[in-house]
């Protein structure tokens, strides 16, 4: 029996994604984001949602580009710490001791410990309610060597993302593999 | 050091939702999709993306109205099979077994055995490239009762949800606790 909640921001799995902006002065910052996700495959886009009163919400109205840096559960604590802090008041990079690289791509930093960087220039912005969505087209994916498998590819394994729970606001690991898609429902 | 792998598609974790949708006729089809996410908090929407040429489009371009269904891995099985067949084709509640309820909310029906939905109602539609977003405004969460915690929240351990993984083309189960958000990085 299904019970009722209301309308609300609910639905699993959401990411723990970190997304990289620079200020007017060019001070780099990171901003932990739960509300995005892929929108287009051609181009490849992928989409953000930030309130207005976000610093990163500003730069990168200003800069027109922004990253998205996707963490491993080892940099939980900086990840949780982007989320909290803002920009405005603190250097998250100076004070989490990550290093921030300039992207020779778009008018963004990326973040060097991170395992995969995807580099992102605005080509929307919409606003809905009380957030605004960028869309940004995916200029250039950037992986750790170490992260990708045996194929070439990324091995999400070896990459080890966050998974983010709403309400309960807690943090999971991926976990065992279930099988392989486009196949597992060949037989229904 | 860091791999250029171009311009793709790329970011984990991704979702597997199941989007409920009915067509001209009224008859009940679920797909399911990788590219999507929360996307307001106030009003609650979730956006989706879907290429014109998914029979699902033409659903909610008709209907304004779907519903988003997060699958238990127990129902892998389903899903892939719901993102690989079409419902131009063929009748995937019927084949699948599974069962459509209509929502009271908005004009699409829901997948019964899945612990929880979202009913949404469209409020912008937004052409991206190939795909096309669709912005739905959350109605109503519903959840299976067993799958709430002792808080009476939603338990993401008891949902059991499954990750996308993109490229590899494969499923995950949500893994271990990390830790709880807004507290993991407050010695920082």
């Amino acid at each position: 029996m299904k019970k009722s909640l209301g309308p609300q921001t609910m639905a699993y799995p959401l990411p723990a994604w970190c997304v990289g902006s620079y200020d007017r002065e060019g001070k780099p910052n990171a901003a932990t984001i739960a509300w995005g996700g892929i929108c287009c495959s051609k181009p490849p886009c992928i989409t953000i949602s930030l309130q207005e009163i976000r610093y990163t919400y500003s730069n990168i109205m200003e800069r027109q580009a922004f990253t998205v840096n996707i963490p491993s559960a080892e940099y939980a604590a900086a990840v949780d710490y982007f989320g909290t802090a803002s920009g405005r008041n603190v250097d998250k990079f100076q004070e989490s001791g990550l290093t921030p690289i300039a992207s020779d791509l778009v008018d963004a930093p990326y973040i060097k410990e991170f395992p995969v960087v995807l580099e992102c220039q605005v080509i929307h912005t919409y606003k809905i309610g009380i957030h605004t969505q960028f869309i940004g087209e995916i200029l250039d994916v950037k992986v750790e060597e170490d992260r990708l498998g045996e194929d070439g590819k990324p091995d999400i394994t070896k990459i080890d993302p966050m998974i983010y729970s709403t309400k309960a606001r807690t943090y999971y690991r991926v976990g065992e593999l279930i099988g392989k898609a486009y196949f597992i429902g060949r037989h229904i």
